[in-house]
C-alpha cells in the first residue's frame, strides 16, 4: 500500500507522527519544568510516575513499526527536497536507536532518574553523598545495562558519550584532554606566581530582588523574547524548551555573590535564544532540534565568555550594575571591574569556575564517569575520589559533598556522558566568535554599545537556523573554515591572561 | 483468556491502566495549569496542540477494546470487594459514554476550546463579545453535535446537563428554578425596600502584597495543605488537581476590593480541601474522583458562604485584616463588617454576587445555554438577550460585555451544563451543614475561634473519603437524611437576612 502514495502524502503523515511524538515529549518536559520550580513537595511521587508514563508513551510512539516503515520507504524517494530528505535521514537513524530500548527499560529508567533526583535533592539537604549512594547505584547499573543496549567498540563509556556527540568516543576526548592539559597547567601556574585579582568588592550583599531584575534587563538586553519565554528560579539553572515559542530558563539568587546569579543568566540566555531561533516549523522533526549538546553548550559560553566577559561588556554593564547597587559598586573601575570577572581560581564548583580552571572541573567528571561505567570505579568510591582528584588538579580541599561531588544536577538525571560537551562547547564557542569577528565589521562597537542585533542574525544564519542539519563538524568547518581546533582556545586564553596577569 | 485470569489480576490490570489514563490526563491538567497561570504568549498556539494531543491519547487509551473486555469481564465477578465493584461499575458506564466519540470530535473539539479561550482572552482585552463570536459559535456547533452523539430523550440540553450532574434534566431544573424564583423575588423585594447596608469602607484601596498574604493565611486556616498545593494568579480564579497530593489554586486580586479575592480565596480553599481529601490509594479510579459538580461546589460554597460569611467567622477574621489594612479598617465594629460582607445588592458579575442574587445570574445563563442548544437563540443573539435578562431580573443595566456576556471563562472552555450546577451547590452546601452543626455540638464556638479540625474530619467522613461511591443524590441522603430540599436554602437565606434587613 505504501508503495504508491505520493512522498508528498508521506512525508504529511511523517511529520503529523512526529508532531504528536513532541506534543508528548514537550508535554512531560512542562512537567519537568514544573517540577523544578513550582512543585508542592507532597506532589513529587506522582508526578514521578506521570513523567515516566508519557516517557513510555513517547518511546512507544517513536518505535512503532508504522513510522518506522514511513521512513524506511521515505528514505528511498528522490523526490524530497533536500532538508526534507535530511530529517527523513537523521529521523530514521533516531528510530534504529531507539527500537534498541524496551518499553519497560525506557520506564524503569524514567522512574529510576526521577527517584534519584529527588534524593539528590535530599542528599543536598543533608550535605551527604551517602543519602543518594543507593538509588544513584542503581542508576548506575542501569546507565552500565544501556551501554550493552546501545553497543559500542571500545569502551562502554563511548555508548553514552556518542547521545550527547555523535562520533564521541573515549579515545577522541582522553586526546582532547591530554593534549590540553600541559598548556592549561603551564598557564594556571603562570597565573598564580603573579599579583593576584582584587574581587573583594563582588562578595558584598546584594539584594534579591534588585539582581532578580538586574537578570531580566540583561536577557533582554541580549535579545531573549519574553513573550517567547520566561525566568523563574530553581535549585539549578536551566533552559527547558516546549517548541520554539516557548523556551524558559531559570536561575539561581545568592545574595552574597550576585556574578553568579547573572553570569549564568547569560549562560542560559545563550541557550535560550538558540531555542528560541530554531525553524518553527520544524517543530517536532530533527531540522527543528539543535544541533547537538557541544553546540549548544559553545552557544552558552560564546554569550557567557566571549561576549559576557569581554571588556567592551564589562565596561558597558558597569554603570547599569550602579544603577542597581550604587552603595557597592560606584568606586569601582571599568578596569577593575573586568579584572575581577576575569578572576582565575582554583575553586569547589564547577558553574563558578573561571573559563580556565572550568575545564579541569570536567575532566575529573570525565574519569570518574569512565570508571563507573567500565567498573573500576563504584558509586561509593565517588565522594574519596573526586576529593583526591581536586586536590590534585585543582590543589583545593572540599570540605564537604555539597560543594563537592553532590554540586551537579547530571547525575541524578541519568546525564552520563554530558559533561565532556561543555569542554567541546567552550572550545566551538571560542572558534566561532573569531569568525563571528571577521565577518561583523565593528563587533567590538556592537558590544560596547550593548547591541547584540547584528551578532544574532550572524548567528542566526550560521548555527540557529540549520537545526541538525549540519553535524557538529560540519557546521564548524562551514563557518569558521577548519574543524574543531583548541588551540584557538587555549590562544584565547593566553592573550586574555597575558593582560590581566601582566 | 480473560476468562480464567483471577479477578484480583483483572482488577490489577484495570487499575494500571486506569492510572495510566489518569497520568496522560493529569499531564494534561498541568499543561492547562501552566497555559493560566504562566504561560508566554508566544507559546499558546502550540500549547494548544500539545493539550490537544494528549486528549485524544487520553481518549484513545480509555476506548481501548482490551480496557472494554477487562471491565465487562470484571463487572460479572463476585469475588470482588464493594468499593472495588463501584469502581468497575462506574468506570464502565464512562467507558461506554467515551466510546461515542470518535477521536477525531475529541480532537476537533479540545482544539476548538483551545482557539475558543484564547479569543475570549482577547473579546476581554478589547471589550467586546464580537471578537470572539465566530469561534464560539463553532464550538456550539460542536456542542451541538456532541448531544446528539451523547444522545437525550427530551431536550439537547438534557446530554450536556447530564454531563455534570448525573441524571439532571431540563424538567428537574425548570421545576427548580421555578420553585425558587417566586419566593427569592419576595425576599429581594423585601431587602431592597428596607434600610440599605453601608460597606463604603470595604471599597478602598487595599495592597496587593498584603492581599496575596492574605489569602495564603486563609487558606492555611481552612486546613488546606500547602505542601500538596500552592496558589497562583490567574485571569479567572480556579482549583486544579493532578493527584490528591497536588492541588492547586489561583485567585486575582483587585486593590480596590480586598473581599473579592478574599471570598474567592475560601470558595477554591473549599473546593482544593475536598481534592486534597480525596483517598490517594484509588488514583486513576472512581472513587479518587470527587462525587459530581454539584457535590464539589457544595464544597467551595459550605466554606465561602455557612462558613465564611458567618457572624462567628466574620467576628474572627476582622482583627486579623486589621493587621494587614490598619487604616482602612481600624474603626470597623463586627457588626459593620459582617453586615456589609452580606450585603444583598443586584448586581453584573456573578462571582461578586451576593448568595440571594447570585441564583438569578444562573438562571440567565441557563435559559442562554438552553436556547442555544435548541437553536432558538443563537450567538450572534448573546449579548442583547443577556441584558435584556439582567435588566428584567435583576433591574440592572450592563454597560459593556466584559460585565456583561464575556465575564465567565466557561463557554470558551466548552463547559455548557455547568452553571446550573452551582444553584444546585449551594443547596447541598446549605442542607449539608445543618447537618454538621447538628452533629459537631459547638461548631459555632469552633468557627469563632477559627478552629475547623472537626469540621473537616466531618467533611473527610461524610465527603471526601467516598469519592464517586455515593450519587449526590445517595450522598444527600446519607448524610443529611433526606433529599436534596432548595427549602432548606430559602428558610436559611430568610433567617439572616431577617437578622441584617430588620
Amino acid at each position: 500500500m505504501i508503495n504508491i502514495a505520493s512522498t508528498n502524502d508521506l512525508y504529511s503523515s511523517y511529520r503529523e507522527k512526529m508532531q504528536e511524538i513532541a506534543d508528548v515529549k514537550f508535554s512531560s518536559a512542562v512537567l519537568q519544568w514544573d517540577q523544578e520550580t513550582y512543585l508542592p513537595e507532597k506532589g513529587a511521587a506522582t508526578r514521578g510516575r506521570q513523567i515516566a508514563t508519557l516517557s513510555e508513551i513517547a518511546h512507544r510512539l517513536f518505535t512503532d513499526k508504522g513510522l518506522g516503515d514511513l521512513l524506511n520507504e521515505l528514505v528511498q524517494r528522490n523526490d524530497i527536497d533536500d532538508r526534507g530528505k535530511r530529517n527523513v535521514v537523521l529521523t530514521l537513524e533516531d528510530y534504529n536507536k531507539n527500537k534498541k530500548y524496551s518499553p519497560s527499560f525506557v520506564r524503569e529508567m524514567s522512574e529510576q532518574v526521577n527517584k534519584t533526583f529527588y534524593v539528590w535533592l535530599e542528599a543536598r539537604k543533608n550535605n551527604s553523598f551517602a543519602v543518594m549512594q543507593k538509588e544513584l547505584s542503581r542508576l548506575v547499573e542501569l546507565k552500565r545495562e544501556e551501554t550493552h543496549i546501545l553497543g559500542y567498540q571500545h569502551h562502554p563509556y563511548d555508548a553514552l558519550l556518542n547521545e550527547f556527540e555523535k562520533g564521541c568516543t573515549v579515545v577522541l576526548v582522553d586526546k582532547l584532554f591530554d593534549d590540553l592539559k600541559a598548556p592549561l597547567k603551564n598557564l594556571l601556574d603562570k597565573i598564580i606566581s603573579k599579583p593576584q585579582v582584587d574581587d573583594a568588592f563582588l562578595h558584598q550583599h546584594f539584594d534579591k530582588n534588585a539582581q532578580w531584575k538586574l537578570g531580566l534587563e540583561v536577557l533582554e538586553l541580549m535579545g531573549y523574547d519574553f513573550k517567547a519565554g520566561r525566568q523563574d528560579i530553581s535549585e539549578h539553572p536551566f533552559t527547558i524548551n516546549f517548541n520554539s515559542k516557548d523556551v524558559r530558563v531559570t536561575t539561581r539568587i545568592d545574595e552574597m555573590d550576585f556574578t553568579s546569579m547573572l553570569w549564568s543568566c547569560i549562560h542560559e540566555g545563550g541557550h535560550a535564544l538558540y531555542e528560541q531561533g530554531l525553524p518553527e516549523e520544524e517543530y517536532g522533526l530533527p531540522l527543528g532540534e539543535a544541533c547537538s549538546f557541544s553546540i549548544h553548550e559553545s552557544q552558552s559560553r560564546l554569550w557567557e565568555n566571549c561576549i559576557g566577559r569581554s571588556h567592551e561588556f564589562c565596561g558597558a554593564l558597569l554603570p547599569r550594575l550602579k544603577n542597581h547597587f550604587p552603595e557597592q559598586l560606584n568606586r569601582v573601575t571599568d578596569k577593575e571591574f573586568y579584572k575581577a570577572i576575569n578572576k582565575v581560581q582554583p575553586s569547589l564548583i564547577r558553574t563558578e569556575a573561571d573559563e580556565l580552571t572550568y575545564h579541569f572541573h570536567i575532566m575529573i567528571r570525565y574519569e570518574l564517569e569512565k570508571g563507573l561505567l567500565d567498573g573500576s570505579l563504584e558509586t561509593h568510591d565517588i565522594p574519596a575520589y573526586w576529593n583526591e582528584k581536586y586536590s590534585e588538579n585543582l590543589d583545593v580541599t572540599v570540605p564537604d559533598d555539597k560543594q563537592g561531588c553532590l554540586q551537579d544536577i547530571h547525575w541524578s538525571h541519568g546525564s552520563f556522558g554530558y559533561f565532556p560537551t561543555y569542554s567541546l562547547g567552550s572550545f566551538y564557542a571560542v572558534q566561532l566568535f573569531e569568525s563571528a569577528r571577521t565577518a561583523i565589521q565593528g563587533l567590538a562597537d556592537d558590544v560596547s554599545t550593548l547591541s547584540f542585533n547584528r551578532l544574532l542574525i550572524w548567528l542566526q544564519q550560521c548555527v540557529y537556523q540549520h537545526g541538525r542539519y549540519y553535524t557538529s563538524e560540519e557546521l564548524c568547518n562551514k563557518y569558521t573554515g577548519r574543524p574543531l581546533d583548541s588551540s584557538y582556545f587555549v590562544e584565547y586564553l593566553s592573550r586574555k591572561y597575558a593582560a590581566i596577569y601582566p
